[in-house]
């Protein structure tokens, strides 16, 4: 395994006394993923001058493996003709990707410097809406016609090569664009070089429409296996490729957007320390305020029952205890739900069965945890108990317990399949926001069971 | 896009009329993983049947896209000699997945019925372990001599099109089965027939160790943008591949892994639904028993405090408000630098960084919930009041919220750096785990306020 072989003064040392054949021979040797790497702690000025040792179709792709930001950076910073001519030579997404980042106004001085094919595939790519397979998808597939023999086809594909993110895939279009089958490099490579395309290749192709979901593409193609995904317009033409990369990247994208929905934080577009403070502040503060604003309710509703505190103290110390009960449990059967939902183990239409099951499991667990308070609460010492009953109190805080959990699991488990039928991420119905609305609850269900025994 | 052409009773029909020109076009025509996914409902035997219509690499190739369960059934109730000529012509990382669910009695029932070569492999690959890079890695690589000419090597690529999972990547080994280049079928098709693989070859190869954390291997896979990653002994021999395909697998199994410790759930290995209730109780019921039990601690906490609560019954009715800020300000944090450790953006060593940046970030939020507790605190009733300032009161309340809202931030974001620090997984400082800890350290917090400015 190679990864940084080298150290960074050393590096700018080699830029410093320009050792061409030595920076050639590294820009050469290296992935394109390592060099930029470890390239990044220098200026712009300097990766600039590193990437001129190199070829452009190298330039290119070493400029890609940095990150997004650093990418604006370095456009930023660099002479417009070079960075055009970089634009030129990245890959048709990757370039996508860095100009949706960039101030309008720099996107319209450096477009005119772009040569026109590549500027139409750029205008193109970008006027599909964000999140869409359109979005992700990039336009340098490889193609053949239906008619071609094998041997044409392998010279083709030769031609094409250079350009393609991948050759591995062949998609065998009719004269009017119209994906009408694949076939492999390797079904290409098995064939005899006189039989037809046509015969060899598959016509059953799975595709996606340009506008569907990213995600949905992304779940595509992991179920088939494939390396590349086409992309087709409603005409059934084929208009661009999603390839196994790009789909680790969403899926990557997707899981942290799914992991801050569940801790109620807005996305961030940025790296974690690299994001202004302001921006984070206003992400997280926005959600935090929302939940502490719902949380007020649990003041309300003990100041319903500040009289039965006022009679037995002991019943507020256990308040934290009951109610955490629910918030713990219901974040559990969230979070079973919403996996199960994200990777296809539930469907909606079975939102009866996962009831049943989250019922029988939520009694289950009220009753170990409802076992565990009533032995704590059998132990209150007799200053707090002050004349209560210790037998009643803990009846009264094993059954709110055990109330209390089956409660916070069945809206667990129920909030997430309602935030899907009504379009919204199942994600949404997170921890902090089962925790809270099951706190207000959790505050009523208890006194409500000691009024009942211990106040009546 | 072709899923499910056909429904469920007509492919019944078609078996019984034993249907076979119509039965061999659907097995001939769809993709494996629609047909596994569409077949799923019939009965173990009418799946055998149904595969009978196959040549026996087909059969194989729609069998590992079945879920494992159903794998499993499969193999429980299908002819041994059957199973174990499917098991032959299987890849080989699936069918020791498949072989490492079942019973060990039937293992040594079947295995001696695979042919010797493909005993050793699965009794190879079954003998890492979990979770390692060797368990997840398949033996069906293709690889050439360093020496031969790329006519010769695509001609030996042919030969081996048919066992590989991917013939793109070539592995170029020496006579002691040495990694010592890479070339991939897009070098081998643009090369001249009668250069040598040498000259064109990558001999600075990317590979993963085969006792790597499989989570590692996908990183560096997802890094690179590889097709495939080779997996090498301690010597350097390589002894297998990991493909993009299974990387994706990797990475939604340990979403799920992570989603799961963030609410406090030990992993389960069957479907939601399919799991058995006394497992899946046993699962939920250890992690929901432990954080209760840490959650008594509220209980002793305010009991420390009775006296206060007696005094100022007021101060009890805030107790879940100020608590829950601790809660979800440190979930934020956590979740926030768990994902930035897990997708690279934070290392271990920036622990400092992240310090500072949680600090002022907590302390802005802190600002923020205060502000809005001073101003719902100082519309407490006058009933509820019983004589406290409200003004005083709402400071408490509102310093409180503040100083628990900073301290949940900074635990929050330092425990998965102590976690990751001690070799543990940081998703273990999960919200419940975060939330908990702060429930009792923030009543000491809030009390010890309250003491100091309400009660000195």
């Amino acid at each position: 395994m190679m990864y940084n072989p080298l150290l960074l003064p050393e590096l700018k040392e080699m830029l410093r006394t320009q050792d061409r054949p030595g920076l050639e021979e590294l820009l050469d040797e290296l992935h394109a993923a390592t060099l930029a790497e470890f390239s990044a702690g220098l200026s712009s000025q300097e990766i600039w001058e590193l990437l001129s040792y190199a070829p452009v179709e190298r330039q290119a792709e070493v400029f890609s493996y940095f990150p997004l930001s650093k990418q604006v950076e370095l456009v930023q910073e660099g002479d417009p003709e070079r960075v055009a001519k970089t634009l030129e030579a990245m890959p048709h997404d990757a370039r996508v990707d860095l100009l949706k980042q960039l101030d309008e106004k720099l996107v319209e001085q450096l477009l005119p410097l772009v040569r026109p094919s590549d500027r139409r595939d750029i205008r193109h790519l970008l006027s599909y809406p964000e999140h869409s397979a359109g979005a992700v998808m990039t336009t340098d597939f490889a193609w053949i016609p239906a008619h071609v023999t094998v041997e044409e086809a392998l010279q083709r594909l030769r031609q094409q090569a250079a350009e393609c993110e991948t050759i591995y895939y062949v998609y065998v279009l009719d004269r009017y664009q119209h994906l009408v089958g694949l076939v492999s490099l390797r079904e290409l490579l098995l064939a005899q070089p006189q039989q037809c395309v046509e015969e060899i290749m598959q016509s059953e192709v799975i595709s996606v429409r340009v506008d569907q979901d990213q995600e949905e593409a992304a779940r595509v193609l992991a179920k088939f296996d494939l390396l590349a995904l086409p992309v087709v317009d409603p005409q059934n033409r084929l208009v661009g490729i999603i390839t196994h990369d790009d789909v680790i990247d969403v899926m990557q994208q997707e899981a942290t957007e799914d992991a801050l929905h569940m801790a109620a934080v807005a996305p961030l577009e940025e790296n974690y320390l690299e994001a202004p403070f302001a921006r984070v502040w206003e992400r997280r503060a926005i959600w935090l305020s929302c939940l502490f604003i719902a949380e007020l309710f649990t003041f309300t509703a003990l100041a319903h029952f500040e009289h039965a505190i006022q009679a037995v103290t002991a019943l507020a110390l256990f308040v934290p205890l009951c109610i955490s009960t629910g918030g713990n449990s219901g974040s559990q059967a969230a979070t079973l739900v919403t996996r199960a939902l994200a990777v296809g183990q539930v469907r909606l239409d079975q939102w009866w069965k996962v009831l049943r099951h989250e019922l029988l499991m939520g009694l289950a667990l009220g009753v170990t945890l409802g076992a565990i308070a009533f032995v704590r609460a059998m132990f209150t010492p007799e200053s707090i108990l002050d004349g209560v009953d210790a037998w009643l109190l803990a009846q009264v805080v094993a059954l709110s317990v055990a109330g209390i959990c089956l409660w916070g699991t069945l809206v667990g488990s129920m909030l997430p399949l309602l935030f899907q039928r009504f379009g919204m991420d199942p994600g949404y119905a997170s921890t902090p926001f089962v925790a809270t609305f099951v706190d207000v609850t959790g505050i009523i269900i208890y006194f409500s069971i000691a009024q009942a025994l211990l106040l009546a």
